[in-house]
């Protein structure tokens, strides 16, 4: 680093529940060795993009502050996003950390700074975590009793020979 | 977009032996849709790296070309590498497409053209493809003899029950 700042990593997300594709995202944010903001959606905007029930915030929030210090070792900076920006708009974030899936929010969000004449975060796009049968883990998977937080196919009966012994 | 210029990607390596994982990474690359640049490793930046014989830039730069043209039917532009960093630091691309191994240098290109007051290029982020036994695909694997290039175990005798059958 040229100056004595430290680099400024944005992540952020629902992280219900909290599944191998949030890990890696996580895990790769904390990987750039720098200070993490962690976005933590509200209530409101978790829940009207959702058709499924989440968990309220204080829920969600000691959870993942609970695997990061116990897994990673790091003390959590969490905060609560309002809307997909956060503080994103106004932070010069160096990084910011980001699924396929919430890939274009990046892009949206460098579009808006270059509007208002801020300097672009560089974008970290992870790659999804592939389940058992090979397509992405994701909550509604989950939540819809497809697959577990790891990936692995909790319906055998009806996915006859799609098990890992098979 | 805002202008007509064509998005610009970034990828590169020594490809050697052109594993499933190098594989995932190139068709990355071609998947953002837009001017790719591969940047081979030089022999002699290749063999600094490696204990084990790397094949001369000429054969790996053929076979990389025949696999580009022949599996995904693009006309690859492959340019040699004299350092980790390439044209990276003075070509202004949009992404980058590197593995977890090489994620640590595309956080440093991007350090680097802070300094010079460059914008950041978007991280892409692929993961490892796994083998057979749940770890990595590597070449250091493959050159050892421990499994080939789509990560299927090669001395079965001297694992007992690691193969996916069982």
């Amino acid at each position: 680093m040229s100056a004595a700042r430290a680099v400024r990593v944005a992540v952020g997300g629902t992280f219900q529940p909290l599944h191998d594709g949030h890990k890696l995202l996580l895990r790769t944010a904390y990987e750039i060795d720098g200070d993490v903001d962690i976005g933590l959606t509200s209530d409101e905007m978790a829940r009207s993009a959702r058709i499924r029930d989440v968990e309220p915030y204080a829920v969600r929030e000691r959870r993942l502050r609970e695997w990061i210090e116990n897994k990673l070792g790091k003390r959590p900076n969490v905060m609560k996003l309002e809307d997909p920006y956060g503080t994103a708009l106004t932070e010069d974030y160096d990084y910011i950390v980001v699924s396929p899936e919430t890939f274009p929010v990046a892009v949206k969000i460098n579009e808006l700074r270059k509007e208002k004449g801020r300097k672009p975060i560089a974008i970290v796009r992870v790659d999804y975590v592939l389940a058992e049968d090979g397509k992405p883990i994701s909550s509604t998977r989950i939540a819809g009793g497809e697959i577990d937080t790891h990936g692995n196919l909790l319906r055998k009966d009806e996915h006859e020979g799609s098990g890992r012994d098979q």
